[in-house]
């Protein structure tokens, strides 16, 4: 009875009702309905909450091949697609199969946009400390704007020239989320935090050297934000930054 | 010149244009236009943004004195108040001032409320793993509350008794964002994320002994989540935990 | 709906068999049949498979009251009941209430035993490197009794003294299972798991300074063990150790 | 008097006993008495309890040649042989003059069978989180194979997609041993100690990037499991997830 | 209105004066009157204090064609310019364009010197603990020399060896500042710190194996110095330490 | 010969000329000359180099009875002194002796100014981030003090409420050198590093909680500032950033 | 047959000899000759070649009864005895039962020399760099002269006071094995090491505060000693420096 | 007076007796005596002890020529060479144009021995882990050897397979000092130190993956270990654990 869904489900209540199935049996029956079925459902429903969002594939340690195939399953689903950290020759092997499939290079990011194009909507911010941060940032950039966010960057503003940082304050105030990307130091999140009222979704990047420690100094300053509205991911999780901002972004923007 | 303010600004251009002042010392005036009245118009804005969100003190390594000081100064703007981290002595000494202020014994944090009570809006659901990290959920419902978020609670739903949190998944799934408190090896934040479609705001905490690394542990886990919608505040951090989260909350009650 | 069990399951079956309820309204209720109430049938089911182990109150960041309470509540299952990292006072309180409850005091632990005393199966040893690991390698000790195993120790084998633990070789070989305790260097783990072909877990304990690092290097010894057969738990964790050896214990025994 | 033995041991006690060697002259050998005879003996004895145990080379950092010969030696025993983080150019080697060896290119391992393949006994579960951590799930599962076990996998289980492993509980329940492997945050072994019975054996894996720290969250993660049933092993250490549980499994199954 | 500088405000207010833009019009520019341009106006004016100070690239991360755009844009404010950690082909590239720019082969730092070359001030001291210590020391010699500074160079007087170190102490002791550069254990801060009364930036690097974590020995050795006058910038970082120094000797030269 | 000093050099010099020594017991008395002597020569040397500076005594782990020991011998050279980190009681022990030692409550320092009260020197400002901070700040004020510098405090002016640091920064601009004392994310060193064109001495606090690990982020923040003119001293060292500061200041100021 | 010694095995050997025990019956007796006889025969062995050493007892953890209990057992051999990290009611206790005990207060260590004393013999050194790691070079010096060493001490020689060292060089040079006693920063250990030719023996302390996490500092530093005769014991473990100074210096004394 | 030696101070004092050079121009010359020739001598002096020592070149991190050019320098002085971690490439360089330097491969050393080959003498007794552990073993031996010690190796004597370990035990307890080279869990040092009177010099090497970080698991593990005469060496560095116990060994045979 492993793959009981809705329709032998009924069936087996339809049997039940029509007598060819005594309630003994039926209650065994149930009684072993396995966890993955319902669990099923319960994640069919929830992919539904989340429709237009995109299937993601986190390419390093996968082969062509592999991506490749994952992509054209999660493809055949009518979604938009997310391929990250993919390089070129990747590509290349997807843009075999799907020509309209995306490239961004600095963001090292695949998409596939299926459907129609729907407007961007909301507004996430997204501040970037150094130009090394580049490509972290620009992973931020494309999952939010696959997910439909409307995006507005901000590069180049690291709190050692502060005056770059104040002249974007006012484009960060209106936005309903911001995304900050910094490696070194770190310290931008906090002061971006206290500048703005809506909430900062920090990445923490692994630019810098020595005492950065890949990272880790980044990702401490961070997590000690003393500006309340900040929370943190992943060293170089562009991706889950973007992500958080466009679900946030969107719950904003009405559209939930 | 120091508090120099849209209407000082006028008055100095009117002046210019009645030739009362010459170009010259007008310049001079401008160039000197101090940074912190910019800034501070700003944060005025952006304090009148938050509108009704507390003013907070973080108690530790204050004197009573400096608390009850900081908390009659800040409950002179007519906002609420809140106070966290606050030994019951703290709480008797307020009390004599402000009769109306509440303690929250388990979260050890004092509220006062100012205004009519408004109706809370939306809903910040927040699950605890263990009876131990009670202290730092309550910390997090008590500061939601106050920033007006209607807040359920859902507490001992750790990850090795699968079943409470499954049977708490239907209403994690109905909030506008989650916030998830584990010690430990803080699983908790990884499997509400695959539940829900909603952020999910992690908060580490220090329960735990041995390799728990006073928080480390659980603080790693959440950071590596693979549930791409969870972000992370600092170890204990109820506090930043029910504040992001009520702004979250907020937003997508369309509030903002 | 929300407390189905099993005989209401069996009365809406019955329901649907007799007419009263059709099937797509049955079909609606199974749907949202909560997943807390299947799990806790897992979870009774899983329980009864346990039988006989006992339930666990950590201690630590509790009241005596609360101690007390949990006690009382876990003793009404008919079960054994151990607490751990118990003090004195808290067993004080709980003797008044069970007689027969007994303390452990290098273990600090508490256990309640009902039902007829069975008599110790198998064979689980205990080796610890020196006297400050006791309090660990008796949590252990008390918790595999607890759990029905029977239980030989052999304290201070430490790997200094080589011909105290190459007399106990003969002993230790005849375990089905072999917990190691030891602080400071944690050396002992791996020259055991070269002595005996049963698995050996490692309990690092936090004895030592400067240097162990509060267990930590005890645990990093452990974990980079040559000796096939070692897995390690939690510093201190002298409760996991015993229950590990103690199901192990159980399953070689044929009780399973 | 090297290497002395059992029988030359009775020689010389004959010779006693013949008063052909004085009993000063027999003390003073006997004191001599090598360690490594006895030693030597005990672990002959523990050799013959394992037996059908493989014997393992670890590759990396062993020239082609060298494990070649290690292997044609261990290979001599007339046991099976176990050859782990084997690239394909060992395995070439080796095949020529073993040509029944076998390449498990996932787990980068080479076995060879020897004497009559018996009936594998008992149940091991592994359970696997991501697929990039396939290569170690695969390695414990080859271990095991070969230790004699009857083997289920579980793979892409991981926490954020309960659904899946919810669905592999069952299975899961059955097991005697479950090796569970996990990068990134390493929360599937708590989940999975919660839902069974049976000892858990948790391997960590440097699978992740940043805050992973080469698999320190995951490790931590699951020292820290609240779940009582969990042990651990070094990270990336498929071969003793697969070892330890194959001993358990084996001893469980009756056969030791 | 975005380039907003001194000139184009003081159109403005004479537009104003001269009644052609009238007093809301004027304020509506100022209200908008970019943060970045007051920012700016800063900069400037702290960039002409600086004058004579090195516009800095570091290189790594960026392409040849990336550095060589940078540089030009630099070196068009006719200041001195300085590409730090630049390897062979980047200097080849830049040489192409500015013939006069210099390579330091060691320091792996490009220099370009514009206007009159003036006569290095003051003197700022660099002692290096080993030879391997050399490209870091060299990196803080040609940036504080590209800033103006005499410098003398104090190399392989490592604490081991404290005839080497005592010998130069004279010299030390004549400097307005001292750069310290040292791996390893990092100990010729302290001694240093000892011997003079001027300021000592410490300088840790990255030389070592095992034990020095890739610099943290030497960085925690220099950060706990019970000198007084000894502070500590980034691992291998020259430049800082270069660029402090040649700041601290310029105010104590009295040319501020 | 232990004490030889200038005079006691050129006697033994005019007896080698006198006839009275002969040169092979010259060169005897010569050869042994012992190195503490020449050492302490040097030190006398840069002692009167640093004339006016304080001598110190740090207190923890020191009895009240030392403490008093050590100022009165300290105080007897006529210097200034400064003892650190003083309990109140060991200030009452020493204003026993030295009724004219002040005791500075917040930064816990006890001073004895002797001979005139000179007037303060140049500028040094100190920044500090929170109240928290304050000890540490205050500790670096009194030491910058009683080396007689000019010293300016600026408080509570943390990264998070920019627009108080911004309407510090001119002040900050016109000193000499700036302390910046700052604990949690200790963003305060870098954006006050990129405002200014001074060196900034910055002081990590162990002020925070969680992953502020004792003041380890803020360290390593600040280490990995990207503001070129930053340096770091061990965490709560405001000592070590005030006498820095002063040094720094004096030379400035031209009284080296 | 457990408490086999010398002349139980010659019994055994002359019964054989006799004719009252059988071959086959002796070789039974000593096939089961337990491996702790065996040891402790060859612990007694290499107890007496270590004859004149101290048995040792570390305190802490202990109670006042047990320590008397292990004293009085150790003192019964005859040997001396050394307690260490003894807190004075520990000594009060055995100066009761052992009156010529002695005290060492700042080693906070207990003596009893038994036998007459011997004449120290050679020449171990210790050197410390400050007055705060006194109670650890204390432990050693205690140590090692229980040992029968004789022993110079050169405290308060750090290396920010360099004259004071360079004063005590040819000392240190003449001692046949040198113990340097650090905390802070630990650089003493590489500079000594540079002035002599004799083994190092550096202890580091966990005197310090903020970076020096503990001693982790000094030990970082003086596990990278660019020396190459330096050698590292855990921290504050001046028994450990003693002990082997001592072994070492009676070694080079030709006594072994 | 730069190069000034005994004769010239001869010369110098023999002047001033002359009456050719007044005391001021004496006391002159003499107080700017420098320190680096005092120091140089007793250099030499200590050099002169060291006699028979090797010179030793650290090869990583320096081109082929530079060490070639060094060795040239080193064998100058007529004493042996030792170049440590040195690719076959350099040996090649070097061969050329010292046709007797030896390569010792698995050590990656080169030695030139220079004048009549001493015999060698004492003992040292090498003991090693497993055979990855053989390069630093190696590196350890071809140290110890250039230095004259006699050398006898025991490797894969790891703990997990005790009996190799023990049977080599009475062979170590004859060494008058015990380098013992282990990775991984790094327990051999601690077994043998529990076996043997003598010093034991720990080498943890970098042997091991996962939670051995490099070599830190084996490092802390020695530093922890609790017997007595155990010290510890940076990770690798086969060759102070070579070179320290040479020391030991000529001071223990009486040749000092």
């Amino acid at each position: 009875m492993r793959a009981m869904n809705e329709s032998s489900l009924k069936a087996l209540l339809e049997s039940v009702r029509a007598g060819q199935t005594d309630v003994a049996e039926a209650l065994q029956q149930l009684r072993r309905l396995p966890f993955e079925d319902l669990g099923f459902a319960a994640v069919d429903h929830h992919r539904a909450i989340r429709c237009g969002f995109p299937e993601v594939i986190f390419c390093p340690g996968k082969s062509t091949e592999q991506v490749v195939a994952i992509f054209a399953r999660l493809a055949a689903t009518g979604n938009n697609v997310l391929a990250s950290r993919a390089e070129p020759e990747i590509y290349r092997a997807i843009a075999e199969r799907f020509p309209v499939a995306e490239y961004h290079g600095p963001a090292r990011a695949i998409t596939l946009r299926q459907g129609e194009r729907v407007e961007p909507v909301g507004h996430v911010a997204i501040a970037a400390a150094g130009t090394s941060d580049l490509p972290v940032a620009e992973e931020a950039r494309v999952t939010a704007e696959i997910m439909d966010a409307r995006v507005t960057t901000h590069y180049d503003v690291g709190v050692a020239g502060l005056h770059r940082l104040l002249g974007a304050t006012e484009q960060l105030q209106q936005a309903n989320v911001i995304v900050v990307v910094a490696g070194m130091e770190g310290a931008l999140a906090s002061v971006v935090g206290g500048l703005v009222a809506v909430p900062v979704i920090a990445v923490p990047t692994s630019v810098g050297y020595g005492a950065s420690f890949h990272g880790l100094a980044a990702l401490l300053t961070m997590l000690n934000s003393c500006a309340a509205g900040v929370s943190v991911v992943n060293i170089d999780n562009g991706f889950a930054g973007g992500y958080i901002a466009a679900v946030v972004n969107r719950q904003t923007a009405g559209n939930k």
